[in-house]
């Protein structure tokens, strides 16, 4: 994603010069027209996201000199269909704060996205604060449709509070050793001692292997719940090949939260260049003992520029086994399918 | 309003130049000590925006070629009297998210006052998200107070929750034939197709013309209540004429709510520039079934520099019918008189 | 504190140049891995704001010709381990929107930390809005921990909701005579007129002077309470001197909250200069009719450059009479001990 760099950072009130210093302010603002249609109730919005997340964001990166860097980056989702900003969670448990159950107030701006300050060297990357998670990562990267709008995989975050982002973790990154890189990260519940369970405290690790066309990538999270000894766990692999005319692209997750019964789910899919744009297709599929959702989606996206383009996209969703999986704000009977589309364009900066 | 131009983005890491491009960072931090007096209790405040409404905010543009452009525009209002931002409503309903109701939690910032995404060409300029409303744009125009302030129209946004903006919009300006432009907009409260009602949902339009000296605007609106078949219409005509010593300006509105009787407002006006600043007066009448409420008020505006202004207004609400409006947070009993000023200082960025 | 100079604001869309005038963008982000030891819990926390509180902000300065500045500064509050803002307090009262009591959405940013807008000349400061208050910054000045993190002194902001800042303030700041300098304060409470009360309203001086390595300040402050002639008074006295091989500092403060027994505190502590960074350490008391707690703290700070550093500290708080104070969100019993120590990295912008 290209973004702006703004002000090169030169001067202080001293004169001194940060000559090898940047701060960049940046953003997506991205709206679309929606449907959804289902077998109960259809619903029609302007939405935000349907292709890239809208947010704004402030990052920048010092040189220490002897290979050393020190980064910072601040990042807050923005509903630019209403202005509000998006809530985050404060200790990865139910109570750190979810938005949304009343009307006391509109939601502030947050930096929920991403809130973290870092160390880079030849050693790698230490970052502390507020980041996504391994087990996110792999479930956005093999998703043609990278986990926005009507056509994310069915099979996307079915984990807890940790499934996307986790507050108060340190990570690290390796450096690449040839082609092989390892991510850890680490995030706390801030519980007392004296607290059995320790919900939110989580591990997580991905292993990521990248050869010329070739991308795949492992990873494997658990997470504390509030009852004692009681896991969220994820796994999931994916890969993707680029031949050039067609880049194919296929996960496999699965998803225990809360003792109960595994969530399994895959997605297959591709894009490819097509004129100015980007055609995108995918099927994916969500099972929780047979409680079972396959969404099928088409998309094609038109570039009017690095920054800005056009989208659109279709999807469909079959349910079995009494699931009711609906799109786009629409509802749906049980074994009901329902459709959608979002129609939209995405700018950046 | 000029506004400073901020760091014209002309790198990306990988060396790109965007040379038709700009990101501007952009606000107003407006202050004022603020009295209101009536006959039950009088209030002093240091309130902000008392001539200018206080705000930050990006925004940007992009030549995309063939005089095709597209732009965001994210701007929040700040409450700069306490650091405070504003709320907005994410369905133009009561139920998306009125603040202030409750201690709980200070109202972070939020783009309330504008969140759009914009192509722009030759064919004039369709806009999506959170925008002002054609009905609100004729009422604050040709108001010499501008909507700000001890001194803003009593006529002002007598409807509901889409009297100043609206969110989920899609608009489309017209370019101008001749000075006549067209302004339509259409706004969504996302209602399931269930509801009979679809509160929220609305259409509006503004026409305007301008020919040198002379403006002239119509405005209509027309939104959906929670009650089927109850629609909340607004309509207003404004007209001004520039003199040069003095610029002549009015209004007449009429508003009705939720099938309640009309409420009427007129505003006549004028500014005139005097001295390095501009002398503002205006008399404005609200009528609901003859409860009736007059607002004279005078002041002046100096200019320390474009940015930078001293402000003084001064203002009396005369009441009748049992009317009990009062200024700057005073209380006054019915057909009783309140007052009030305002001394501040606005600085823009 | 050295903050980046962003984009000199050189250009208007009319092509105006304003050569005197700059918008900076700035920041701070702070993370800690923080354990605190009590009697009764434990708790490990990655926290925020250990060495220098995180914070986004925006401020500019213009130079309006003959001595005279307009200046703006918008700094909000960046709880960076979990991307949360901080609340503000709009009437200086309990009432006025304290946040973190319940779930209901997440705290999003607010310009909590500084919101004004003030007029420069050679007569002095004139600033409004949300600012600090005179009773703080003694406190901070002579901490040698700067109010931050687990070393911050113990006998720190005993007071009510104006300790540190004021929201709807009127601030005046003298120039220097000859070393000496004067800061007044008014703050409002913004009650109506028929209150008997005034909760919130509150006056503050500071005197200061300082003479090469001698730094001396007296400050004292009168806010109402929400009970008719009953105060919150505060009043502290501090002195530091700089011996080049270390600065030695001491504070003594007094608080007296709703007409209850006197709170009283002291500080004495130093700073100097090791290797490539700063020896910190302080002792510190506070004493409420004999309910009394004492704190030893000791910590490093590592300049990896002028904008970023390593730090840590340890601390130890020791309880008499039946005081119960415990670090870094442990909980210890009646005249028990806790201990606790932050490890962290703090990065401005």
């Amino acid at each position: 994603m290209k973004k702006s760099l703004i002000a090169l950072a030169v001067l202080t009130a001293s004169g001194i010069s940060f000559a090898q210093s940047s701060v960049t302010m940046f953003g997506v603002v991205d709206a679309a027209y929606a449907k959804g249609t289902g077998s109960l109730t259809d619903k029609t919005q302007l939405k935000n996201s349907g292709y890239n997340s809208s947010r704004f964001g402030v990052r920048g990166t010092e040189d220490l000199g002897g290979g050393l860097k020190a980064s910072f980056h601040l990042e807050a989702g923005v509903n630019n269909d209403d202005g509000s900003g998006s809530g985050t969670n404060t200790n990865n448990q139910s109570s750190g704060a979810i938005a949304g159950s009343t009307t006391v107030g509109s939601q502030g701006l947050t930096f929920n996205r991403r809130s973290t300050v870092s160390l880079e060297g030849g050693f790698g990357e230490l970052r502390l604060g507020r980041d996504y998670t391994p087990q996110f990562w792999t479930e956005t990267a093999f998703d043609p449709f990278g986990t926005n709008g009507v056509g994310t995989n069915i099979a996307f975050n079915k984990g807890g509070t940790t499934g996307v982002r986790a507050s108060n973790s340190i990570g690290y990154w390796s450096p690449s050793f040839n082609g092989v890189k390892v991510w850890v990260q680490t995030y706390m519940g801030e519980n007392a001692s004296t607290d059995g369970a320790k919900a939110g405290d989580g591990n997580a690790i991905r292993l990521t292997y990248d050869a010329g066309p070739l991308s795949l990538a492992y990873a494997t999270s658990s997470t504390k719940t509030s009852t004692a000894g009681v896991n969220n766990e994820t796994s999931n692999i994916g890969a993707s090949y680029d031949l050039g005319m067609i880049k194919l692209m296929a996960q496999s997750n699965k998803t225990k939260v809360d003792g109960s019964a595994d969530i399994d789910g895959y997605v297959v899919g591709a894009t490819a260049p097509l004129g100015k744009g980007t055609l995108r297709f995918a099927m994916s599929e969500t099972d929780k003992a047979g409680v079972k959702s396959n969404l099928t989606a088409i998309g094609y996206v038109y570039g009017l520029s690095k920054r800005t383009d056009l989208y659109a996209t279709y999807a469909r969703v079959a349910n079995k086994g009494g699931a009711t999986a609906a799109l786009n704000g629409a509802t749906t009977g049980a074994d009901q399918s329902s459709t959608g589309y979002d129609f939209g364009i995405k700018h950046s900066f």
